[in-house]
């Protein structure tokens, strides 16, 4: 039995029929052929079988399709050859058979193909036409003044400023920017222009007590003649001097030899004339590496799990290797900015790898980040706002980041995030399912442009709306934390529920320690409400209860055992 | 800094010192060269640093050693290079260095090797010496007959034999025996001819519902020319009978090519002339693979964990192959029992991969062997009474099973088992401590002939004296479920609490998440009870109460789930 459900419950009704219940034939990788009824509609494809003795549904939104090829010609033999080969995006591969009379398959073909990738056919994106009501609006999740004013900027080092207020120091960065108090707008534009993409170095985030600051940007453009900019070396001199540190330590995310060869393009390093600055490089793969690897994951895990040789075909792959570096990468960036020295982090154009490394590097350092909104601000700072390729031209999404350290911490520090895997799994798959506008488009000033904010629906929204769903139990806040993982490969494993969910024989249950410490959880509610209960009914014997904790007090890390649960989260 | 404690709390002044503290070099595989002092008693090696910036401790029981060698000659050069080199069974090499002048070592290393290897020196086993009292006797948790009792035996299909009272029929057998209850004695003595060792087929667990069997015994003696035996075909014959089984499935441990080489020196197995019954090869290999196994394992975890290629190289090990085949044969034999089908299991002696077999189909099938009683009752039967090469003739102990299974049981099914892994940690350990007499001698009559269970102590007083330390605080009793873990090689991890204990680099926690239910479990027993002072203080809120749980009642698993608590262990 291959059930295949869609993991937010989304009525079809929410979206319009554009192809009628049709007959057709699933090749099932784990059923084998399987008869049944595809309806379409301009959100997604809609898969019932039919068969009494096998139960198999498929839904998958359009959005998450990255190829439809037709297979088998019309003269083609044998049975089910002849029909639709649909590759996803979420590591599925999904193959149709019709009969062969009648140029039955192109209706189909056709109808998939506009509305899997709709803005190269004059489509709304489906995010536009979706009427979801929430009792929340997501889009006020993230203020970047705010934000900004949480970390305890501006300050006497650091201002706000607007001058890419109107995109014209950068097109693809927001329109706050926090930079040195001492630097002017002047120097700031003239270190744009030194700068890849213009995406010149601004603070991210400012650490609370010793004032260490991760700064993030693109590479400079140095070139094979190895240009120098006196405005960019003064510029990283300021960020160096904002709180004294000795050295400031520049990590470039590339591998050594990527990072020369960057020179042929008009790209490079920071040199030896960055005075006071040292440079490290991180190893880290590009995304073209990394989608390399992926592919080659999909193969090991999708459809059969490679059982033979799994753990070398598993490290084969390099998958783990890329995990791994990333992971060590932003402990470094943590370890550095939480002993007093500030750091700037780049790639090549500063929205991958960098996004990555300072995003993990926060997730360790600011506790703020592991709460249920704190993350989803992370999310919207370090990836939306500062702009990540979410979005090409076609329409289509795509995005082969490693997705496994966020849910890596969650392992090692299961109660350290407010949040469950299941927000991991939901986040990763409307990134490209088309229903909200938080994933759409590469950055601020595109989305303006498409009026997103306004037209769209946010998946904060959603999940804002049912939060009990995306709490983790085990949550027990403790802020002056900071994480530290270990990146080593024997504490890396694959993310199984994500990477090998589609797989039938690979069970996903609630784990049973999180069933039952939810049930104590309701146990423990249930007592203290007959206590308070009786109080009422009995003032008399209010002394025994002087000393009982109540759920929504919040109380120190340090205090007794017996109240250390007060501030644990209760599902709403 | 590398702290290594000896994993229960025994107080070395409970053996006596033969060696006196001793100024060494201890050469630690994380901490370099430290100097210390060395104590010896007739049980433990003992050392402590006296460096005042490194902590380094060492207890090692003397039983562990497998090996003393010295290293270095008198004339050899560099430093810390003269001294000694001691092996252990638990993944362990200790180097130590002394003093060149004076012949230093000599003392010490003499008196390793008598107090290492005391039968070799016509001196006692420290479990003879042992003083140990506990509140408990552990000697009197495993009786045969209550044991058989508890399962429904005698009936009137099977009957409790005391043919091997004086164990003349099988020297390496119980002398309590479950036998169908239509065989003769003479029968059983004529079966035994045709088996290794005298290891007759005999009862070792029966299905209450479906009084399907799983009998175990040694290989029949068919040797080269392919002998037959009628008794034996006969005594399967009622075995089959005895729950209409139509076709008894046999379980042969071992691969088929050296089932075959094994009838070269008179072995073998069954063949077509024993009707109703089906063959079929485990392929697990035999103790020598598993070992050379294991010492690869060893190579790759001790002292350093291989970082490069860890997925690699810990494939090339074979290790988790091992483990994946005696799982997954165990799995085959529960699930053949649980659908109604009688089993035979045997290996070559019937002493090894067969009580692996057994023990783990058992696990899965009988919820009394997850509690930890029920484990020690288990470990007992299916290990100690049937005989297992636990120690060779010097006095050493040595036991390359696989360990991981029942742990890797533990993650697939968290609340499955009462016990936690400490006490498979504590077990492992007490294998080949000699401080107890559970794992001394290869059987029973052995056993008898030394007064083992007079003279000795069981490590099962230890355990069931201070239970809490082994309780797992999740259990949740389900008495119907048989257990299916997933026998596949993305499943199977390394059991790194053990293998990797000794790396003070690796993390051992106790996990946040048992912590925090224990907090709970905690906080919910001082509401109950500050409840009940409420309702004795004050009878007229008694009504309030009314359907209040309190801890020790026992609910069906189909309470609501308000109640599913009231049977949780809660640590005592």
């Amino acid at each position: 039995m291959n059930k295949t459900v869609c993991s937010t419950s989304f009525s079809y009704s929410d979206s319009s029929p554009v192809f009628p219940d049709k007959d057709i034939i699933y090749i099932c990788p784990f059923s084998g052929a399987v008869k049944g009824k595809v309806l379409i509609t301009n959100f997604r494809l809609y898969f019932k079988s039919s068969d009494a003795d096998v139960t198999v549904t498929l839904d998958v939104p359009l959005g998450a399709i990255s190829r439809v090829e037709k297979m088998g010609g019309a003269s083609s033999r044998g049975e089910n050859s002849y029909g639709l080969d649909i590759t996803c995006k979420d590591m599925r591969n999904l193959r149709f058979a019709l009969k062969q009379e009648g140029h039955s398959r192109r209706d189909i073909f056709e109808v998939l193909f506009r509305y899997a990738f709709p803005l190269s056919h004059g489509l709304p994106l489906f995010a536009y036409l979706s009427q979801e009501k929430y009792a929340e609006t997501g889009w006020t999740i993230y203020k970047p003044v705010e934000e900004f004013r949480r970390q305890g900027l501006p300050n006497n080092k650091w201002r706000i400023s607007f001058i890419n207020k109107s995109y014209d120091l950068c097109d693809t960065y927001p329109t706050v920017l926090a930079v040195p108090y001492k630097s002017k707008e002047e120097d700031l534009r003239k270190v744009a222009a030194f700068r890849s993409r213009g995406r010149i170095p601004v603070l991210s985030w400012i650490h609370r007590e010793n004032q260490a600051v991760i700064a993030r940007c693109s590479q400079p453009l140095v070139g094979m003649s190895g240009k120098r900019n006196k405005d960019d070396e003064r510029y990283l001199e300021l960020i160096r001097e904002a709180n004294d540190t000795t050295k400031l330590t520049i990590y470039d995310a590339r591998p050594n030899v990527n990072a020369v060869a960057n020179k042929a393009t008009g790209g490079g390093y920071e040199g030896d004339e960055y005075q006071n600055a040292e440079l490290i490089f991180l190893d880290i793969q590009n995304i073209h590496v990394m989608r390399e690897s992926q592919k080659k994951l999909k193969d090991i895990v999708y459809p059969n799990v490679e059982e033979s040789h799994w753990l070398s075909s598993l490290e084969s792959t390099h998958w783990l290797e890329h995990v791994k570096l990333v992971l060590s990468g932003a402990i470094q960036v943590a370890d550095k900015v939480s002993s007093g020295n500030s750091v700037v982090v780049h790639c090549s154009d500063g929205w991958d790898r960098t996004a990555q490394l300072t995003s993990l590097a926060m997730l360790m350092l600011d506790s703020h980040y592991r709460t249920l909104r704190g993350f989803q601000v992370l999310i919207e700072k370090e990836w939306i706002s500062f702009g990540h390729k979410f979005a090409s031209v076609s329409g289509k999404q795509h995005c082969e980041t490693p997705r496994s350290p966020p849910r890596l911490f969650g392992c090692y520090f299961p109660t350290a995030f407010e949040f469950n895997e299941h927000l991991l799994l939901t986040i990763l798959d409307h990134l490209y399912s088309c229903r909200f506008g938080t994933f759409l488009y590469n950055c601020e000033s595109v989305r303006d442009q498409h009026e997103v904010r306004s037209k769209t629906v946010s998946l904060w929204s959603l999940v804002n709306s049912k939060v009990d769903m995306y709490l983790n139990p085990f949550y027990t806040p403790e802020s002056g934390r900071v994480l530290y993982p270990v990146a080593s490969m024997r504490h890396l494993e694959l993310w199984v529920a994500y990477y090998i969910r589609w797989n039938p024989r690979i069970r996903q249950q609630q784990s049973p320690v999180e069933q039952r410490y939810k049930e104590l959880l309701a146990l423990r509610d249930e007592y203290l409400k007959k206590l308070e209960q009786l109080q009422l009914s009995d003032s008399s014997t209010s002394s025994h209860l002087a000393n009982s904790p109540t759920p929504n007090t919040t109380s120190s890390s340090t205090s007794p055992p017996s109240q250390q649960y007060t501030h644990l989260q209760t599902p709403l």
